[in-house]
């Protein structure tokens, strides 16, 4: 069982996040950490916010001396704009006097839509905006992020995973289905492009769409598919429905804020295809038995099959759009315009990487389910004894 | 807390299925739980099995006098063809003498391309294929479906939800865009429809495909859409990511066996919008505050709105493809073709009762989440104190 | 993870149980658990209705010819008594009139000192307490026996763990400090005692004891003392305290009917000793390092230490006692007589055999964490690279 | 459901821990979770490291001018040693000339008995005890007990309860069985008392029981009580195991470090009673119903009754001996003296304090499965409409 959790606001003064059931033994450091969050930070279409913003990272539990020791694992992601919000998200209670007048102190009262700000006040009782959106925000990724890096160096060190993610449609624009996929080794190749795609012909316009959409005052979705290669067979299970890999990634995955879809392998176009040109038909292989093709998406039955894992996932435009949406005012009930405060034009890019994470947090649990472990050392000689056992290869 | 487990193998001697943690006084009975499950076997382009299988349902637990009783239901599915499976499936062991020459006992060798066959015996180590196909057959979607039962039943009498679905693509034939969803009231003339389209005249496309593809000895897939009406605002959650409704229906669709994609509202096509068309405006409204527009899919923030909670599954097509699939024998290796028993063309129709049991089963979790309560009349009693509070409607 | 739910109410057709997460490959069959139930029943002190009801068991998924097949195992335990009861308890509605009269049927409106009666009509709403003790009753246990019975054989076949417990006290009668606990293979000496106490001559006057009791109307409690033999160091953790071994078995044990204390090793005496004479002192032995006592009871910092497991379980007397107990009628709020139906003196004997059933899962779940494993194969190969690998012995 | 993380080792920069599920509008304040450290760090019998060392609270997240905002609460506790052993206990590496010869930093080969050490070296690969016993040691208390209060005050304002604890036994001291127990409103008083001991008289044998202890250079154990105070009927419940209020306190407790035996109410003594004085028999009282005695300790059937939950913890003496305990130094495998830093005669008065902090921790889990809600008031306005309902009160 792997349990991870994360707090706090996007203004508030950081967020924390742990982690617990990893094993002992994992190599990671702070700069593996700050890395990653930098990746997350990273792509063309980010407003100022990204830029002048940076992620100061603590780890302050269960790694010592760049190893984990078996005991959950606490990070913190401080906010570097604190000073600027301290009393108006402070803790602790703040005199009236204090936060009169203060802009950022205002209540929202003009909820946005697409956003959980207006279900959100209901459900809790609020009369504006705040106390939601603090937690809503997209910001909170970066409490996963942190805590993906510690599962993705987990995965490398015992079971020799490596996870990649790419841009495959931004808005509009859409990579061609023959396009090559990234390999395990191209992530840094990814990453160097503007919009982490991994054709540089579509990437040139999918920047183009970026741009003419910024003008236009609008914002843009798109599409991300994430490859996790290096898996063994076996992950995940078909004997209960919560047990199953793609079930658990799904949940991961849609539960990454704007996410509306996701697909495993070749998804919603499998379903438009016949049976016989949906699956992935098997054949001996030089090296033991391997399927033709990957339309699956490396899961069958709820369970790894060894080929790369490939899932897609969907996210909405940023919904706070420049040209601002219709909503109400609920002190009133009058129609007014929708609060817009940030301008970046599209986070896929971004996307691309908090998937990874969550989907090296689910793997990371998989595979501490079939193969136990309480340090690198014992999960990966459970591993390879697993697969030096397999009959079948 | 709401938990289920489901049990049993597809030809063993029954399914059983407990759900743990619905409220007492929930009005349910055996009738209603075996309507439930002809829903599931109906459907054009079923083969013969679905005709001479009766699902024997019991109720085993949980109820009394056709009202719950607080503790956890159980609910078994027994299956009529167990006289022919007796021996081969026998719980307890059986003389080799007797099994010998058995035809239903031969070891599958073979294993299917797009099942859980091949890498449910490389995970558990068996040699064929029996004892994977057993658990891993969609038959077990029939335990799914009587609790699904249940948690409806609780759904409608404590919040006065219905969950509908239809099927929205089979093959590549798909209702029109702007074809109207059926309504809270339409799950009869659905199911009435041959291949559960509420749209007639696709419907008719529909069946011509079906008519189609199982002349050329080939099998189809297809997308079904689930609503559910009636939500209040406010189930799931913005504050965690496991706390989510979209994340948790995501999980529980994918979890359904051949699933490969969900998409909640608008889902991949919201992708590929700009901002200013991909949200739902809010206005004041005759009522309170109103939507514009459900391209969200009833779920802003991870929370339902009180819109109709609309998602979609892509289902694969049947992977048991009658004109054979490629793959080996894995008692020499060599190429094979893969064994083949099941005259399906399509298990889309079913599969739209499936989703609608899995989305009733994560609402009355959500449900309880919030509004908590040990019997229907305490539930209601609580949703009712919330919604008369609710200040911004 | 292990998962289990149990289902079914005293009187109803059948109890019936799930456990989900057990590898693949346990041996176990109908007789097995059949044997398991026996035990359960036998102990001097339990009335008529041990004597004339049989446990009937049926496995109704998960093990095929003899083996677990890797998915869940389902186990019905049918009740002998239901035609008497086929009405009262009937899961579908019956007509009022098959009712009218029924003796069985009559509301219980005096509910019982010492059981869940008055609360659970509370907490559920109910005006009589039969829809409340049907589930509290302790029938409920012979399910977490039959699943335990399969938990056991796991821990038996993968990892050498035997499981054994004893009665130590039977109200004011006691097993004097110095008598020798039962070990690995006195498990049938201990069930062919009238008791099941390990030392003769105490179990002579336990015996005295329930015969005294019965003559005074009067009931008994007592303490069970289980044990678990060849556990490898190192299951459960100190990292969390949910993951603490002992937490857990103090939970499982306390969650049976009656349990109303549970200590490890010395327990309660270990709180009155100071600490020069409370731990269990390390020296290098034979075979690597050792105890020289086990004060501690097998656990330390929450992981078992390789040393026999010990943990002790108060059960409070049966509550049903045959003087009858004051109590109100809840239909006139005036003074009333308990009902009292039951003729047992004492269940203690039984406890012991559900507290190693309780203990059993817990442990299998613990081990499969610790080692992984999708067959008993796997998890011991596991086990065995681990117990090679310390260099701690 | 509510989740709780802790993470943090003994010297590291600090404890932190993440609470998720509690309702927005819990008023707490920094200086409520320091006033509550404060007393887990009291007590007669505590060292040095007990005074120089002091707590330093940070809530980081989910609480905005003292208030719960519905979303995960984080708080750190810092640790004011930390300047002393940031080389020693850094999270990132440090190279190896700076931490030779450094002697915090000697490896701790000569395992304490009644400790994590030797278990938990042998089961994460450890050849030293360091990375054990700093997440071991009950440091991590403080964690628990800044979570504590937070879910403390949430079951103060929604529900009215209030949680004491008071020292029963001190080593061979103990309270008298006729000695009253504090009342709700007696917590200062407790508090104010040096061994935390209602009875005045105790108390001072149980501070010469410390001195005396103290001289011999040995250590000393005891027992708790653990009061809570204005539970409605029904929280926890008899339909499954681990639904009992009973079974999870009990794991909540033993869950403690140091912590060897759990009891409710009259616990084992009761196990040694006949029937007919075991139980709480039921009488018509001013208010309604009212139960004559409380030898269950508030919990019948695995619920709370409306009676005060009244639950022992029996600790053990600290194992850190002054008088050093016999072990081995791993190293060579030959006899050793274990490692003995600590001076502290005992940590019972502080036990306690842990021990209300666990069980606010499960009332509030149990509160919230309930009655539900999202706010404070949502909470307590179901609260109010069950207690309204009630017709057996």
């Amino acid at each position: 069982m792997l349990r991870w959790l994360t707090a706090g606001e996007s203004h508030g003064p950081a967020l924390v996040a742990i982690v617990e059931g990893l094993p002992a033994g994992v190599s990671v450091t702070s700069d593996d950490i700050a890395a990653a969050l930098l990746r997350r930070r990273a792509g063309y279409g980010r407003g100022a916010r990204m830029k002048f913003e940076k992620d100061e990272v603590s780890i302050v539990g269960g790694i010592r001396h760049g190893r984990t020791l078996g005991g959950p694992v606490a990070i913190e992601v401080g906010n570097t704009e604190w000073p600027k919000w301290e009393k108006v998200m402070a803790p602790d209670p703040v005199p009236a006097e204090e936060l009169e007048g203060v802009a950022r102190n205002a209540p929202l009262t003009r909820p946005r839509p697409g956003h959980a700000d207006l279900v959100g006040m209901q459900k809790y009782g609020y009369d504006e905006a705040r106390p939601v959106l603090e937690r809503a925000s997209a910001r909170e990724t970066a409490a996963r992020v942190a805590l993906g890096e510690v599962a993705r160096q987990f995965l490398r060190q015992a079971l020799g995973v490596e996870i990649v993610s790419h841009v495959v449609a931004m808005g509009s624009v859409s990579v061609p289905d023959d396009a090559p996929a990234p390999g395990p080794d191209d992530l840094a190749r990814v990453d160097a492009d503007p919009v982490r795609c991994f054709d540089p012909e579509t990437s040139a316009r999918m920047v183009a769409e970026v741009d003419d959409t910024r003008k236009t005052g609008d914002t843009l979705g798109g599409v991300v598919e994430v490859l996790a290669y290096g898996l063994p067979p076996g992950l995940g299970s078909h004997v209960h429905w919560d047990r199953r890999l793609d079930a658990r990634v799904a949940g991961a995955l849609m539960g990454i804020q704007a996410i509306k879809g996701v697909e495993f392998g070749d998804g919603f176009r499998t379903a438009a295809r016949r049976g016989s040109a949906a699956h992935d038909e098997i054949e001996p292989g030089a090296d033991g038995v391997r399927r033709r093709s990957n339309r699956a998406g490396g899961v069958e039955g709820g369970m790894s099959t060894g080929d790369p894992l490939r899932v897609r996932a969907a996210m909405k435009p940023i919904a706070t759009v420049p040209r601002a949406l219709d909503t109400i005012d609920v002190t009133t009930g009058e129609p007014a315009q929708a609060h817009h405060q940030r301008s970046d034009v599209t986070a896929v890019p971004a996307a691309g990487v908090v998937a990874e994470s969550m989907l090296a947090l689910v793997l990371a649990e998989a595979a501490l389910e079939k193969f136990g472990g309480d340090s690198v050392a014992e999960t990966a000689r459970n591993l390879r004894g697993y697969l030096d056992s397999l009959t079948v290869r």
